[in-house]
């Protein structure tokens, strides 16, 4: 079996450069590395994982922690993240683990002290628990997707400017009687940012007497549940709906349907995702790509481990309006309607 | 820091069961995993991985290879694999890379030759693409979660019988024109298995020329688009449908609503699975569990990691009806209608 004088004389480059291309850890161009990992595989070059971890204290490996695995963003991040991880030769180390549960305590208390990984990445952390504080405790980086602290770096979409965006869209139709639905006491911190950017719309619009949140489960049947009760009661009923996402709002439309609400004619809905059905349902969303968060986190961790004094760092990206036909003006508008059509919808590019 | 031998002290067992219940590598009883789990806790004890890994040959993680994260039976049933793994003190390493990529084919090269794990689960495995060889080359236990070969130990439900039971239940209530959506010369192991359950229970009933396999992406848009195709045309249009799945089910339901056909009195859905949306849209369906065939993924791979010379072991776990309202006689009946009583609806208990 070849060693990495090897690979490095064989790619043309140093050995600790070929080293940091086959662990991960440290800075080298994707050229550098593509050629160093050309190198690695036509020599059979296998380097043993644990020799690799004690002598250098690098595991090639990084840890990823999320509270769920079976929904949309979650999902579609971790892939992001994983597809990201594998381009630069690194494992990944999942800890999915919900919110408050044994489960959760017992990965902090037992698995994360292991130091089994270099790196961390963690989707979907709520900053108001202490689990921020214990992550920076181990003094390894950790960069963040969504709902996370000051304290670390993180990747998320400007979720205030998102929902501000959708309630704008639906004012501009002449809507008046919107609720905001997903919102609650004990929405996550994303989702707070979202009902927040649903305030600022509505008082923008001089609508602040309309501002209406109704809680729901943050999923599809949870959206359905709650709006079969909003709508199922003519007096209660609104003109449209701002979604705290797509899949609350595809059960919203789902709970229209059953009830014999046509949308978007006697109801508008408009959503946060772009999730997979979305199409589908041909619903208004403002689009956020989860899987590129993820591998914008692997980039981000990878800049924190080449330099550990970086201080942390907020990315954050636009969604992009995606206009399908789930709103329409309310039925009773005498309104001056206006649409602002400098942002195309993106199926017509 | 303590050592091993302090915390085997204060459990009350030797030093090599200590070990054991730490690193999940061997057998323990579950009252004595917990016992050190504790003393270990209480005594502030953490192993460092590396030393562990080059000592014993033992990395106390576990790999998990899988196709895709999103969607909900890979999802379950790696938070099933995850949760059981936690429990035994395991950490697991995740390989996800959907088939025929170059991705996949990059795990199989660089990551899955680095024996960074002690174990393997691969969950939807397809036999014949050569992946089981190369796994057993490894020369490490791996156990399969649906669709592999005879050659490793495996956890699935009896396919065959799923689809079975479903289109019986159809022609117990009088249907001929049965349709079997979801499949395709390219189904994946399966899909094959669910579509000749389901031509062995046609052909039972005297309806071999009735026989008829619809394909479509095994997903809710694809279940949606192949139906819209096949109930749009209404001399093609089946009385009842066999889907391969529920998220195919349900595609199809969203389908004949948005057509203005009515679920179940002109159109019965049967789906495999008890997705978490099945009861939204009412679908009567036979439920498996993958969160529990993870768990049971689990077990068999410590056994194999127990005993190294047991044999490949097939557990087949058997899917239960659940009757909701997607399924009625056909408008056109004339028929002796016969529902089996004997087997209770799982919300009736």
């Amino acid at each position: 079996m070849s060693g990495i004088a090897e690979v490095a004389r064989r790619a043309g480059v140093s050995k600790s450069t070929a080293s940091r291309a086959l662990t991960g850890a440290g800075y080298v161009s994707d050229e550098t590395r593509r050629r160093v990992q050309q190198a690695a595989a036509d020599l059979g070059y296998r380097p043993s994982t644990s020799a690799v971890g004690l002598a250098t204290g690098r595991t090639r490996s990084i840890g990823v922690l999320l509270p769920y695995v079976n929904r949309w963003f979650f999902a579609e991040a971790l892939e992001g993240v994983q597809e990201a991880l594998h381009e630069r030769g690194l494992d990944l180390t999942l800890y999915a683990a919900r919110p408050d549960t044994a489960t959760r305590r017992h990965v902090f208390r037992q698995f994360l002290t292991r130091k089994g990984f270099d790196g961390l990445i963690a989707i979907g952390l709520e900053p108001q628990d202490g689990e921020v504080e214990r992550l920076l405790a181990m003094r390894i980086p950790v960069v963040g997707v969504v709902g996370t602290s000051d304290a670390i770096s993180v990747v998320a979409i400007d979720d205030e400017h998102a929902s501000r965006r959708a309630t704008e869209l639906l004012v501009d139709l002449g809507h008046r009687d919107i609720v905001f639905l997903g919102g609650g006491a004990s929405a996550a911190h994303v989702d707070r940012l979202r009902m927040s950017g649903y305030s600022a719309s509505m008082t923008d619009a001089a609508l602040t007497g309309h501002i209406r949140f109704v809680p729901s489960d943050v999923t599809l049947p949870g959206g359905y549940a709650a709006a079969v009760d909003l709508l199922g009661d003519a007096r209660r009923r609104p003109t449209a709906i701002v979604a705290v996402c797509d899949e609350v709002a595809i059960g919203a439309i789902i709970a229209a349907r059953r009830l014999g609400i046509r949308v978007p004619s006697e109801l508008s809905v408009v959503g946060i995702d772009d999730h997979e059905y979305a199409a589908m349902f041909s619903l208004t969303t403002l689009r956020q790509v989860p899987r590129e968060q993820g591998a914008a986190a692997v980039e981000l961790l990878q800049r924190h481990l080449h330099d550990r004094e970086m201080a942390p760092t907020a990315v954050r990206l636009q969604a992009t309006l995606v206009m399908r036909s789930s709103t329409a003006p309310p039925l009773s508008a005498e309104s001056t309607v206006q649409i602002d059509m400098r942002e195309r919808p993106a199926w017509s590019q």
